[in-house]
């Protein structure tokens, strides 16, 4: 049914609910979560830019927009999952990508099927602004662990994703955003008050990402 | 933490929402499936005794309690996507297998390992009790969608969802149940007043199906 | 309307939530909760097949599957009340097996009313499967207070469900399950962190059910 | 811990859902209720009012207000069950007057006891309060039953609940009330357009009302 | 439409949700809001009189069960936009006024316009009815706030919530409510065990309050 | 606190839902709503771009992200609010100015704020952009309408939301969009098979919206 039909489909991630059977005290939905991550991406972009770099605006909203749209074919595969073996999530990543394409070639009128096809496509390559949607899509991830924190959930999945999130947004080669994040972002972080001991968690995970000399 | 974690376990299968990302009317989690799955083998297990079968019931009430078990690890994959390859189908079987080994290995205790492996495996083999798990997982589908359909919800995927159980559903090898289903149970649900013309959707189906001379 | 009307029966216990009224951070529905009931008593029937019982398998799962079924009717009553009197208790019990009968005359075709008649009559009996049944049901209240507590849930309620589950559970006559559970799951239960102090009124209720010389 | 315990407690009502176990498209809790009684109360006492009769009105919102009170000790127990037998409805109310009798002589401070005694009573009396009361409150259930019709909501428990508040409301001995509500808003209700024929089932219940000659 | 469309507009109150935006563990809407409210006025009402103020219960009770009925048009705006500035929060009032005033006009027969005139007026006036109610409704915000700090909710927003609740409370001139609420009810608040340390912020507020000599 | 408090405002914005006191069978949220804008917007962008148009892109994204923030500080309001009075209109837009300009002054670092007050200022303008914005902006809230006919929703809410927003789009100054829209997509969108009459409704505006010779 072409772009109408493409349009509807947008409604499904509003209902694909993210780290599906864990408890959590808010849930958040794909489509609020990909909101969330160009907002992100609209902030560390400027960081980038102030810094030097030259960042192609258009890319990077697109990217973050349509990270996630493939989620429409497959859920929010649990993590664990997704990470079981390195086949598995080559064959999953295989299975997402032909499912886009069936559904370019069958629902996008042909005159639109290259700009969607270029759109759909992985975002999270090496330019900056790949860089800059995993930066993005990592700290969102990170945001979530920490509001269930916050609340007072304990299970052991928030805390391990809370300090996963963290280790990882360290090391993304973006060194401004990095630095703002762990100078800035992080010091407000753990003054908040919580039952869990963020800071704890929080210092934790620098000490072991600090270089050895 | 051995058992203790696998009752608490139990509880994420509450969580994980059938059908994911669709619209529906009424949700539908994952423990309460399977107990509705038990209950219609209970049925059809008791007419295919009446039948002269002999039905080994704790094998049968054990399967249906586990089918589903494994998706603890993996939560409700789309179906398209588990079926968008043969590979990738034994592919996802292969990662749950595995997964519920490690699950096994590293929470249940030695002395109950042997049971655990026993009774978590594949229940849908093709003995009479996993005829019957595959009747009754099917059936529940079917009542899922039907619900639906009741309801006034008239999304394309509840309409196949229903054809497509109704379809698998006659052909079980299992005569006295398909029987019993085809001829009494079908009559009942077509006589319900539905805003969708559910008894065309379910002749169009049993037409179908009809074997040709 | 006869087993249709029995099946979409089914639907009406996933809409029955346990404690009503109270402030819960999860809520559970009758139909899952009958699930993990089986699931416990699958556990508890191997402890004690393993320490030289005989277990009646086919008894123990219907007992379990089938236990809550009369709630259809007659809805979570608050135990408070069920409790009021013992004159009350019984009218209520009366009632529903009354209104059990009633609908099993109405729904049930006369070839299948003696097996339902069988199964769904109340299955807390001296039998070893009755009280498995009964130790299963007590073991999910338990872990419902538990959760609840987990969550920082500090009501008085699920403070004393938590309480009353743990006293009743140590005094069903299963020694082996109780030994199970007191040793090893419980040893488990308390090493949680949780905001409320779990040890503690674990071993309030250990220490009253201490028998003294 | 007196009044504070007594004021929490107004709380659970919004937790205590009506129709528990039926499907609906919209859930009720029976704080909101007693909202919606007392405006339909303050309604309807002034057409009584026009029309000659003396209203207590502080005894007719006090009515209101507390009317379901009890339900924090009970819950909201299906009317089935409720009216299963005239012995078990004089035992279930007998409950509630001595939960509530125990509640107020533990909770509320001696000096309010009287006045809580007599606000919590039983408000359905054949003073004109006690009918406008059970007018009020047979209204809700119409509303209730009509907005799950309108929505599309097929199942006969809402149809039979539709048709019998209706015809209660019908014969309440407040001949004014009655009247405005025959002709006036019934008529506006039959102009609505519904799935379900709202006409055809209101006709039928004002045809068998209307009284043979 | 008539009383008909104004008795249906009473369900749009109970989709009406309290502080929209912020987190929170338990949602209340302005039925059940405004079902509370005239909870505590019947309580209060019932000390001043008791301390030999005349109460016109009839006024009282329509204050409340109205007081919020304009958020039908408005919504529940929030607090600090409605603070904002002293000419926005006149020319909101101002509006709900002009739309309520439309509604009546065009909704409500010509007989009942003046009556509803008179009961949807603005009700926090200087009369002790008027006071009650303002004080009844403050008391519901300082139950909401204290009933989300015992769950453990830490937002800045509850905390000030609270605060600002119970510092409005102080000093609404109804002595003897204001009395009754500080010395009795306010003692068994702070002897509640709560996450948050509500004795701390209780008494922050009271030593502010203390008249300076 | 900076950019951290900024980053968890965001969240704030999945907890607006919008139409408030409406009955709907699903509801929308403000981040998931703008996430929907930025995707039409990309897809009309495209549109206008292929027909000779030159877009701004990163100007087009950075007003769909962001045109919906200043919600966090006034929630939804109800759209007749909005629009009771244009003075009304004229000074609730001055709020949000003001409550914005707040919230940059006292929020974001002063290296940021003067992206930020560029970026978060009204971007429904006159350029190609902002009339891309206030065309993505109406075609959410047609599909939301869409959504709840298609659902089975009757209520006249949605029904003139539906034909108000078409009505809207026909006429923005954008003939590229509004041909691609009116021609293709709105011919798929009356194919679906809905219970309200979807395709007398668009006929009704589209015979109205025709320019007299």
């Amino acid at each position: 049914m072409g772009i109408h039909k493409f349009f509807t489909s947008l409604n499904d991630l509003e209902r694909i609910i993210r780290c599906p059977g864990r408890f959590k005290f808010e849930e958040h939905n794909v489509a609020a979560h990909s909101w969330k991550v160009s907002q992100y991406a609209m902030f560390f972009g400027t960081i980038e830019e102030m810094n030097g770099s030259i960042i192609d605006w258009k890319s990077l909203y697109e990217k973050t927009i349509n990270h996630d749209f493939a989620e429409v074919f497959i859920g929010d595969i649990k993590t664990p999952v997704k990470h079981a073996s390195p086949e598995l999530k080559q064959m999953i990543s295989h299975v997402e990508e032909k499912m886009m394409e069936k559904f370019i070639f069958n629902e996008i009128p042909e005159e639109f099927q290259e700009v969607f096809f270029d759109r759909m496509k992985e975002g999270k390559d090496a330019t900056i602004e790949g860089r800059l949607l995993e930066f993005a899509d990592k700290l969102d991830l990170f945001y979530e662990a920490f509001a269930e924190l916050k609340r007072g959930n304990s299970d052991k999945e928030f805390v391990s994703m809370y300090q996963e999130a963290l280790k990882k947004l360290l090391v993304i080669p973006l060194p401004s955003s990095v630095n703002y994040f762990k100078n800035t972002i992080l010091a407000d972080v753990i003054t908040e008050k919580t039952p869990v001991d963020i800071t704890a968690l929080t210092k934790e995970v620098l000490t072991e990402a600090k270089p050895s000399k």
